[in-house]
């Protein structure tokens, strides 16, 4: 009897110090919480971010939210543990309005100096008329104002991340950009869910 | 008479077509326009854009107009020579001020398809609290804008443009950093002779 | 007795499906393999190098190695968990020597097309002569080829990673830049247990 | 009768006064040397080159010369009044080879303090695998190199250079490409006509 009770003291202790907590059934998947958030005036960034969100959804335990960058509030950044920002190309870089959304972290939303993004899982997609006009730089620019605020940036469907060419031989957003988009979700997806689960203890 | 009226013809239309208009004395300078635009909130992008101004001025024929980057007009955009675009930098990037106004070219001032900033020489200039914290990546971001508006492109002061750290030993903007400012701006002034003069025949 | 018994089993039971395999002891750390690899002329990126060893060796489980560019094996490349760069900025970039280590990573490795680097956790650090002449270009360069290879990508001691300005008023890597360079190794060994614990069911 | 011997004078001083020295013919074209220069593996940046190449000598007096960056000489690189310089896209960047072309230009060919490259007209084209994975950055880096060497810098054929896709739906270079590369030799020929003959007194 004296080991058994020794044994629900071991047992009580090591779940407290590195279960799950809450504790999750064994083949329960962990929550995450995904933030989607995009600048769209034609639609084509707009129809890639929802891409994106179903590539996030097809991982076990994701909670997503899609969202204009103008409309996401201090909540939804701080309490998503992965970000996923989409901007069209505007002149070689995200427009003004992604840049406007990533400036208020501080100037609206007070991010810093406790770095309140730290540890969060990062990603960026883009779209753009040109092959070669300004994609890359716009998803390496998301990717390092989000490496500025200490977050663990990916890449997927793509070398920096997803992207569509929206004028010339494939006008618009095609199947196979689509599915880069999806992919792209799905990679923050799987690789958020090793962070947080590496996270608890 | 007849030849001499004939030979006036030939010199007026000579004159219009290929003269420098108006005509320079032998020791006049080319005279040229620089626009010297700036985004600042704590005065420091400020300070480096009056030094830029300074050194543009330093160069013979130089007008130079400073404005802050929401008061450009379509005017002072397509009449100048040159551009010099500076940026606190927010995020490892450009702030959304400044991106706006790029964006603004298209939205507001209709830029394209004419390319209507072809060949006018741009730079540009950065302020950053830590030392490498963005502020190649604004210039360099600020020099990508202006090549996909197929301008001439150069550094000057540094690098890539003249900079500041703005936090640290040396808080604010120093006599070197302003030094670099000025270089920049007499720089930007003397390819912009060269290629303003090159254009003329 | 037959309680006890019992409780001996759900325990196993329970360790078998969520304990890290091979099973740790409650208080032993996961252990983790970090590549700290540089080239270096004149010894600076050198320094910085030894100070990044340090730092990742302070997280718990951690084996580190310090190798040169030139010397590091596919082994060491592939048995790694982490894999932390460092170039001094030649003309605005990593230096060709670091430029083709990554090269080799597919000529002489073969790391594609399975993304053998997939999941490994990326970090940069760099040394430059100026200011703004390319430490944040050779930093974001570095984690771009990491990008492309899939892995996972941290900033630490800096925006972009760990920096050194080598000439002008503080010649040589000063305790300031070393102190960077720790906390770079740092926070890579603390996102790599993250990480590979959560990849551990 | 004396009044057109009077416009004769008129005429040809003003001819002396502002004309190129040496005197060129009216309908002589200043001439002007631009460097191709590339590393190709599998041929498709070599035909690029081509291309660029053709597209530099639609321009009046222009001379161009086509190497293999490791078969560049100093001589090559100091007598060029324009550089073009082309790289496939090795992990998100230019390739090894091309790095280490620029690392001579000081290691070798002792480009600096002077910045004997100073006032060249630079630009830059690559290939790559996939639409997003590093022809911007190749491109940018490229530049971002000849900036910190006080070159003067274009893009042509796209927004940062020219480009081209070399795997996908339309594999190796096609007449597009080749025709943006040609266009970019056009646009560096022009504005180093521009430049140089503003150089002249």
């Amino acid at each position: 009897m004296v080991s058994s009770v020794l044994w629900l003291a071991v047992v009580w202790a090591w779940g407290v110090l590195i279960a799950p907590t809450p504790t999750l059934a064994a083949d329960e998947p962990l929550p995450f919480a995904v933030l989607v958030t995009y600048h769209s005036r034609t639609g084509n960034t707009e129809k890639m971010a929802r891409a994106v969100v179903e590539g996030a959804r097809s991982v076990p335990g994701a909670r997503v939210v899609l969202k204009r960058v103008g409309e996401v509030t201090k909540e939804d950044l701080f309490t998503s543990d992965a970000l996923i920002v989409g901007s069209p190309v505007y002149w070689s870089n995200m427009s003004g309005e992604v840049k406007t959304f990533f400036d208020n972290w501080q100037l609206k939303f007070g991010v810093f100096p406790e770095f309140k993004m730290r540890n969060k899982v990062g990603a960026a997609f883009a779209t753009g008329g040109q092959v070669s006009s300004g994609k890359e730089v716009t998803m390496l620019t998301i990717l390092a104002a989000m490496l500025g605020n200490q977050m663990i940036v990916v890449s997927g469907g793509g070398a920096f991340g997803a992207s569509a060419t929206t004028e010339g031989d494939s006008p618009g957003i095609d199947e196979k950009e689509l599915a880069a988009a999806r992919e792209l979700g799905k990679r923050v997806g799987e690789v958020t869910v090793l962070v947080k689960r590496g996270a608890r203890k």
